[in-house]
């Protein structure tokens, strides 16, 4: 007898042939004698389909009402699934993220988890019932609906399971679980038994968006023992936990590429101490992250600073720049788009020599270009032309897992 | 500066162009200063697209699950609502059915309302807000969401107008209000200015469906000021109130056909004290509502008794006393669904003498055939052909509002 919280995603539930197949899997664990309390998203295109509905009144409704349409995908969701379990005649219970007293901050469309009172949850269970809990959503001190922003289902889930001290949050998607790279790009991508919260951050940062770093940080913090497995197949995922059983030889866990991913340079600046710190404090005030620096050796009196930032924050970037040009003292400024970012990520890494070295022997082997180089702790990230990306992933693959 | 409590049906809100229409009318209501309460249906179809997408996962789901689906219809409309009102840049703040402190017993599906917690609305009505409620929907004392079965929106309305003394509570329909008869198939019927609680509920139980009785109930036992009248054109509708200005001419309210109707002949019966008390427990404790009773006269040692009941109960009205024919003691039974009720309404009826035979002289005129009579305070109904029926109330109407 084991406490287990399991979360299906969008696709999981999409329709009425799979909400069926989903809740056979529920059946199992809960006959199996656990007590299950279980996380649903809304239905595969719901969300999008009540955005599109919303943006035709309002081009810019305010997120509070947009949290209260929003939040309805879940709560019919775990209805459904409840009438599924209950035609297999097991006692079950569909509840609302107020219901099982998820209290929340009040930033709408991305609020985060204060408390969770965990009094409704437990009654039920103790009633032996299924537990369903609608996900991705809460309540602030208003008494106002709020939802928690992307990768919402995957923290409440993984936020009931620490406040309950679950045994076991199994996070159910459409892959099998973590793999060595991505399955679709590399053929001989193998599946990982186990993985560190840290290996998986790195993973989730880099592009290899299985579970949302927010769920793995709060997982890492309050030790939940996560796993992620797939709702199409019935087999062992991959666990994530703090300390990971290794053999020697598996020197990484994985290999990410990001291709959500620019090059900025800042060319001509004077060489002179503090400019880098007055580059960077103009993206800090915008909120963006940036990630790979590479500062070059200064040129007689002028110096260049280039750096990778999230596309998405391209234009914001460039503009900061921009009206800040005569302040900070720059001649030019490139963007490129046309790069990715390709890591390998390993908790072992630093400690184990060679790793980078066989990394980009890898490359050099496949005449892939190195723009940018960027270590941690647990990983080796380079910058590589966009159009090398896929082939950088594969000859790294091959180094590292053939 | 007036509270008034505006309820807009699913009809009404069925797309985003009708939902722009019904903001204008809320938007000019609140800018004439007054204090503004809106409960809202969910749109068009969007409970039949729920029923039917349980339907498709469990034929036979828990009531209590049902709730829990339907009730999101509502939520989605107010959010939708509110988010049109903030495009015209007004205040505006959508609220559930639990958000309202809108308490329920536990029968789901048809809950009853057994209190509001106006504190909430109070709250959003001083910031100067317009609150948006989710019709239909409340909790019980389990904090589970309940529904309150059919008319449920315009029962919320007016529960809210009742515990928070609203000046008015305008029920918005797709009709302008309430007619002497059905518009649609007597082009003579004329609106109505003004009309009783108890007209309206004789109308409402004729088969007039503009109200739902249980609001009209509620609405005469809390003294609530009705208005009946269109989304779709601005002009004043109907008022429903105690009493009512009523002219010396117009002797009757409306005429309405009701075609939910079935005639059963119990024939055979013997003719001794107690016989009818037999036949009608029988009805009773299937909570079967009989409606016209016609007793025959005992020829020899036997009587028939006739009586109406809902078509929707033929069959169990048929069986219940099939299954009792020994204890009750009778030969035959018939069933006959090809009638219609139709019946005039009028407060001041019985008190003004010869609108019944005025009744019957058109009836006669139009050479329709009288099956039953009925009588009561404020209406006479009669049971014909349901082949005549349409022509029966032409010919009514055109006696008494030509």
């Amino acid at each position: 007898m084991a406490f287990i919280v399991q979360k299906f995603g969008g696709s999981s539930v999409a329709n009425a042939e799979r909400i069926r197949r989903v809740a056979g899997i529920i059946a199992d664990t809960y006959v199996d004698d656990n007590d299950v309390v279980v996380v649903l998203s809304a239905q595969g295109d719901t969300t999008d389909d009540l955005i599109e509905k919303a943006k035709e009144i309002n081009p810019n409704p305010s997120k509070r009402e947009m949290d209260m349409l929003l939040s309805t995908g879940e709560q019919m969701s775990v209805a459904l699934m409840a009438m599924a379990l209950e035609k297999m005649g097991l006692p079950v219970v569909s509840l609302t993220g107020w219901q099982i007293g998820l209290s929340t901050n009040s930033e709408y469309g991305s609020a985060r988890i204060k408390k969770i009172a965990g009094d409704r949850i437990r009654t039920e269970l103790d009633r032996r019932r299924i537990v369903l809990v609608a996900g991705f959503q809460g309540i602030n001190k208003y008494d106002d609906i709020t939802t928690l922003g992307r990768g919402g289902s995957d923290t409440t889930a993984v936020a009931i399971a620490a406040a309950m001290h679950a045994d076991l949050c199994q996070i159910y998607t459409d892959v099998e679980g973590v793999f060595t790279s991505d399955p679709r790009k590399v053929p001989n991508a193998r599946k990982l038994d186990e993985i560190t919260y840290d290996e998986m951050l790195e993973l989730a940062s880099l592009g290899a968006q299985v579970l949302h770093n927010r769920s793995v940080e709060m997982a890492k913090r309050y030790g939940v023992n996560l796993e992620v497995l797939s709702s199409f197949e019935r087999k062992p995922g991959t666990k994530v936990k703090e300390v990971t059983k290794k053999v020697e030889q598996t020197k990484i866990s994985g290999i990410a590429k990001d291709t959500n991913v620019a090059r900025i340079a800042v060319m001509g600046l004077k060489d002179v101490p503090g400019i880098a710190f007055k580059v960077f404090q103009v993206m800090a005030k915008k909120k963006i992250n940036v990630d790979i620096i590479l500062q070059s050796i200064g040129r007689g009196d002028t110096q260049d600073i280039s750096f990778t930032v999230p596309q998405s924050d391209t234009e914001t970037a460039r503009a900061a720049l921009l009206e800040a040009q005569e302040a900070i003292g720059f001649s030019d400024l490139s963007v490129d788009e046309s790069v990715a970012k390709v890591s390998i990520v390993g908790a072992g890494m630093m400690t184990s020599s060679g790793i980078a070295a066989l990394m980009f022997e890898a490359l050099y082997d496949a005449k892939v270009n190195i723009q940018m180089i960027s270590t941690s702790e647990i990983k080796v990230s380079v910058l590589v032309d966009e159009k090398d990306a896929d082939r950088a992933v594969t000859a790294i693959h091959s180094k590292f897992f053939d």
